[in-house]
């Protein structure tokens, strides 16, 4: 099923650091206005943002300087998910009060396994304290990282109890088969899954786009393939793309996306990564930037 | 190899919630004061605590808290360890400030796989950011949570980078084949089991003692095995131990616990949980109080 909404992609938008590890605030504002220049909402705070490696107050203030330096909330779905209920009814409500787009919503993931009713328990307890009819909630399905899997029977379960207020899914399981399910069995919800790489197969289904971590390095060519979407330019813009995605998987992604950045605006200092990553190495982040130049990847100075 | 030091139990103290899942704080403390009078020390905020699923602000309320009800800090060791290291900074700091005897630090469970040079960075952060020759941090292996083991070699790093800091590790791994490797190769290291279970085979080895989810309810006589050890009386008394356990162990440990004490202490208050986690099931915990009564075991209300 075609959906009619606008097509969009949402990048986890990287967060730069000064050389003592603290948030570079005007390199992130500088950022985020490229991405959404480029064509691309901003999903900050995401994984690929090292959003577990800021603290809550570092997320609210950062969040509050992307709106102050006149960035468009409605671009914005930021994550919000923590373990607590608390922090993440925190960073949620600020969010809805800035006026964003939506909120991305990890699930508690400290406690193993948890079951459906213990998950429903912990959205439900969000959405009722946030207590917004503006809050569009975003589920975040990425098993690897949490190891709290977002099943269909939850969603089908807070759909009922939520409606309106459930709007989509990020889906990073790289598990097609899920991502297909979703799809199928809930039309009208957004379900955008984690890689550029897969919209050939998703948008024929109604997927709302993707957000994925290599729309931090090519935002524009990911837009003009969702403009071209059922016309006949879509198929090579396709395979560009799926190219310098697959470059980019061969290595730990967050460092090798900052390398690239940080070459691409000649700034060292993007090269900075909080544990528990490392920087990329020199000798294979090269290695990619000649096979990006290869594959006719470039990124445009902001 | 026995250590000289005195053995120690320590109980990642449970955190009693009111109806509307606020934290009841004089619950809290005299609970606390309860696990003191019975000899055991506080892993306050740890996994058994729900402690990922109360917020920065609260753990440091309640710290601050428990001082102030003059439980001493010498006999408390909070689990401080969260995502990122701001946050786990500002919570150790406030430990290390309060006087308390340890911290107790997860590492950044978030992203994996982590890397041992990344998981270094990460401590080695946290550690010169407290900077104080008074933190004796004791690091925090439990995979089955994490998904970011904490590996001999990491340890090792440690040890020599922060000798004097780096004091000792809870293994929540369930591996005893770990445990006994990190008690042969790290004399002087304190490692403390996490099962009362494992006294009888760790001991022999140098433990430190053990830190345990089941010293919520058995903490006095956990205690009294510890001053038995090498007596002829210890073996009756771990055998007790190990049945306790071993019945808790049948059941989702935290609303079993609450449970327990809920029962034991006249308060049905006790029985509630932050999501991810559900309360006990009444047919399964009251069968549960049925076979503690049976296996001689029982709770002295505080």
């Amino acid at each position: 099923m075609q959906s009619t909404r606008p097509l969009k992609v949402l990048a986890p938008a990287l967060t730069p650091f000064h050389a003592d590890l603290s948030v570079n605030r005007p390199a992130f504002i500088a950022f985020c206005r490229w991405l959404v220049a480029q064509g691309a909402g901003l999903a900050v705070f995401g994984t690929n943002s090292e959003a577990n490696s800021l603290s809550l107050p570092e997320k609210i203030e950062l969040l509050e300087a992307l709106v102050d330096a006149g960035i468009p909330a409605s671009a914005m779905v930021p994550g919000t998910g923590l373990c607590s209920v608390p922090e993440t009814v925190a960073l949620t409500r600020r969010a809805v009060e800035l006026g964003c787009a939506g909120a991305l919503v990890l699930p508690p993931f400290y406690f193993k396994p948890a079951t459906d009713d213990g998950l429903f328990a912990h959205y439900a307890q969000v959405i009722e304290a946030v207590g917004s009819e503006r809050l569009k909630l975003y589920l975040y399905h990425i098993p690897q990282f949490t190891g709290v899997p977002i099943s269909c029977t939850l969603i089908e379960r807070l759909l009922k109890a939520y409606p309106g207020t459930v709007a989509g899914i990020k889906d990073s399981s790289g598990d097609w088969a899920n991502t297909e399910r979703m799809l199928r069995e809930f039309p009208g919800f957004e379900v955008f899954p984690a890689s550029e790489a897969l919209l050939e197969k998703a948008l024929p289904l109604g997927a709302a786009g993707c957000i994925s971590a290599t729309a931090n390095v090519q935002p524009g060519a990911i837009a003009q393939a969702l403009q071209a979407w059922g016309t006949p330019g879509f198929e090579a813009l396709q395979a560009q793309l799926k190219g310098v995605r697959s470059l980019f998987q061969a290595h730990p992604m967050i460092p090798a996306l900052k390398h690239v950045v940080a070459r691409a605006f000649g700034d060292e200092g993007w090269r900075h990564v909080r544990p528990p990553f490392v920087p990329a190495d020199a000798a294979w982040a090269e290695g990619l930037c000649a096979q990006l130049t290869q594959a006719g990847f470039r990124m445009e100075r902001p």
